[in-house]
């Protein structure tokens, strides 16, 4: 069959909300369904029922053979074994077979990764990755996820896990992280949840009168950070100055790994624009090598944030073997 | 022609001495000749003619035909452009088309790679990687140098540069490295260089008698730091602990980068044994995710270190596309 003719379908799953759509090859949604309330389904099964009930529709009008498969990005989804394992923030335990569960509902192939993982094969079809061999796309939520693309094909290492560059260490002996415990990983200092953290703690250690004083410290989030930033405010400028030089050190250190043509910011954090970019790119020259200084485009994601999940989960389908 | 007719050549150029041979597709040196000193030929070609010159008699007697290329290590090889560009430990300025000359003098197809890259290529052919497709060699010797394989292919990023691991930042801050200028690179600690600085620092830094009290601070190198350990001695053994700690902590950030099978080290430094695995061991694991920990293979080189260079060198001739 002609590619003009195929669609993928695309499903990101999240601990909140799971979205989905059907996606031609140039990145066009075609149809999307209304989210899906992920954790409101103790058995994986009924999930995946919901999941087809709103999809078949869709399915129906666009008809079976015209759909080339199904790409799927969730928490800790391994590529090989197409099952998610130990997802932290989703209610089904231990190891689920996700895509083999979706194959047999659906009656089409399925190819499940990490949402980190899905973004960057999503950024290489469809946005600012396009014709890139080597690049790394870092996801500024939450939390810190990456996927890394080289020689033209996703780093999944030999189990399926690579990528977890929110984790890599940058400061030996740091701020433990709330919830994998490691001393001074990049998430904890580099996702929203950090920086609302690094905001407190300036508050706290300074005399200086700061906008945030006004918040309860416990209501204070990357949102309100950036807000207080925008109108001057001295300390929430300073949280992002400081959070821009640890993830600059940490994508110098990426790049002397892999020596990526770009690296990609997508997500929440990336929307306080030049405030992290600039104290980011900043770092990331001063702790490069010369041969690799001022070659590395460091540029944020194309893609509309509400869509790039389903296209990035789609995109897996073009990857697949006939 | 049949594989098993064929041989290739492997050339690794260093600072000091040049050293190559020839080699069947079982890693058998059936040739070498003595080492060239390489410093010596002010102009890089007549450094080709001497290597010619040497290489000849082999050549005719296992016959050009039989002959499917050469593979040379060199600092700051560029694979992709087949060039040495602006080697600080070589006398050849600016960026020296190697591959080139070597093909036209020999006529013969060549390529060309950095040392750490050729011994990675090595380790997958002929050592202690044959099988893997994701691994990482780390070679610990003057300096620090990586060589990463995904999905069974060299990393070389976007310019030919990937894989620069020893100059990753693992101490933010920290000790300024004598020739590159960066903070805290891993290279400052992990290599014999840094062992030695480490043990003066140390010894400079403490009360307690010590067996390295014997030497000029100056003349400490880190055989003596190794000697000085097998004895019994406290920093010495102080020393090791401390550059295992960093190494193990940079070994987890890379290993959540790639995800590999095995991280094989190479080098003088290994000599010291448990010393270094040990403290290696502990504290990578310590740094690791959950789902990394205790599946990373930290082995040595099986290669024999005379050798090595060469053979991994060999080895990138087999990698070339007929």
């Amino acid at each position: 069959m002609e590619r003009t003719q195929q669609f993928a379908i695309g499903i990101d799953i999240g601990g909140t909300g799971t979205k989905f759509g059907i996606v031609n090859h140039r990145g066009v949604i075609s149809h999307k369904g209304d989210d899906i309330a992920t954790n409101t389904f103790k058995k994986v099964e009924d999930f995946v029922d919901a999941l087809y009930i709103a999809l078949k529709p869709a399915i129906d009008q666009i008809g079976i053979n015209h759909l080339k498969g199904i790409g799927i990005g969730a928490p800790n989804g391994n590529y090989y074994s197409g099952t998610i394992e130990y997802a932290p923030n989703l209610h089904w335990r231990g190891i689920v077979p996700l895509a083999k569960l979706i194959s047999e509902r659906f009656g089409l192939p399925s190819s499940l990764t990490n949402d980190a993982n899905a973004a960057a094969v999503g950024e290489m079809m469809y946005g600012a990755a396009k014709g890139m061999k080597d690049f790394i796309v870092i996801t500024l939520g939450t939390g810190v996820g990456s996927g890394i693309v080289a020689n033209g094909h996703l780093i999944y290492g030999h189990d399926g896990f690579a990528g977890e560059l929110g984790h890599t260490i940058i400061r030996p002996g740091g701020r433990k992280h709330w919830s994998t415990s490691l001393d001074g990983s990049l998430e904890a200092y580099a996702s929203a949840t950090g920086i609302a953290i690094t905001a407190r703690e300036m508050l706290e250690n300074s005399d200086k009168s700061s906008l945030l004083s006004a918040y309860q410290p416990e209501k204070i989030n990357s949102k309100i950070v950036y807000d207080c930033a925008m109108k001057g405010d001295e300390i929430s400028k300073e949280v992002y100055r400081f959070t821009g030089q640890i993830l600059g050190e940490a994508l110098a250190n990426f790049v002397m790994f892999s020596s990526p043509e770009a690296i990609i910011l997508f997500g929440g954090v990336i929307k306080a624009g030049d405030l992290i970019m600039k104290p980011t790119k900043e770092h990331m020259e001063k702790n490069l090598l010369p041969i690799f200084q001022n070659k590395v485009k460091l540029i944020f994601s194309e893609l509309k944030e509400a869509d790039a999940a389903i296209l990035g989960a789609s995109a897996l389908v073009w990857e697949m073997r006939d």
